[in-house]
């Protein structure tokens, strides 16, 4: 086997450990915590069945390249819950650590492919970016959602917080945001998202 | 909210059930079963990582969108072991009733685009899905390789069915097939790849 492909298997293997990273976000039956990889998945899903309402110009090839890699810092860096300032402090020189060791499993090459989809990710400057990081937010939103409340309500998240989290919703899938808000409004009514 | 949107976001929270799917082949960790929505995110990890061992002519947003796609009928249907003839019987008129209401969640345009991608993962004519379907077996041998035997070695499966299993990398990703010989060969001289 030659040194290239070996580097591309062993980065493969590394990365079944996504699977074994959980989210505050619980399944749709509430039954468990999902984990970033099936997260993952479900963005990609998302980008599929929502592309008609992404910004012009999105590439739906790059966003689903986005999608794919965008988690796999939290292999080392975990996940950082959305609503936590806290852990927030430091997420950045945790995860670009995590991408410095994970990506560069690969030959350089494809490390600096993986990295820039990575950092493009981040960076939420292209429009294949905005499209993929409006999809991380919204699929959260159909979890808690479709769960009863979860995270939200187990972590008593206020309705300012949530409206500030699902913005790229709002700027980059306008015509998705009226089911947000909806969505958001019903559960404050109830008392699964918290006054404030 | 258009009824468009509300089948879209419909059909998104019914996909989510695909994490609750098992597989037979565990994490690498060997700590649990793989689940085929986290197992179809490391497909499209796969195809972005392995993409130049392709056939010549792949597109690989295609590829991403089959791997992405071609486990959702499992929802109805499950996860039928590559390795148990009897649970084969019936598998497709299974698979065509599960995919039949599933995307008919979508609207009709989508329906049939989701439909499409699937019915194209399955024929296996296409270049994109003979890519997609040797990365689907090639993932499944990363994960029994890398528990120490996984589904090969609990459920006794002899070397012929693993050679005849993984017979699309030989076609489609020859360049790796040495690779899984070496694997086959030295989980068949431990025994946890059983003779015949």
């Amino acid at each position: 086997m030659s040194d290239r492909l070996a580097r591309q298997m062993a980065f493969l293997v590394e990365a079944d450990k996504l699977k074994s990273i959980l989210r505050r976000t619980p399944l749709s039956d509430g039954s468990r915590a999902e984990n970033s990889a099936e997260h993952s998945w479900h963005l990609a899903l998302a980008a599929l069945a929502l592309h008609e309402y992404a910004p012009a110009g999105v590439d739906v090839r790059r966003v689903l390249e986005l999608v794919t890699v965008h988690d796999l810092v939290e292999i080392d860096a975990g996940d950082t819950f959305a609503y936590d300032a806290v852990a927030a402090e430091g997420k950045l020189d945790r995860e670009r650590a995590a991408a410095d060791r994970i990506f560069g499993l690969l030959p350089i090459d494809l490390r600096d492919r993986f990295r820039a989809a990575w950092d493009e990710f981040e960076a939420q400057e292209t429009v294949d970016s905005r499209f993929a990081n409006a999809l991380d937010r919204l699929q959260a939103l159909l979890q808690n959602m479709s769960s009863g409340g979860g995270s939200w309500t187990e972590h008593q998240v206020k309705r300012t917080q949530v409206l500030k989290r699902m913005e790229p919703v709002r700027t980059a899938l306008p015509e998705v945001w009226p089911f947000v808000v909806e969505i958001i409004d019903r559960f404050s009514a109830s008392g699964q998202i918290a006054i404030g």
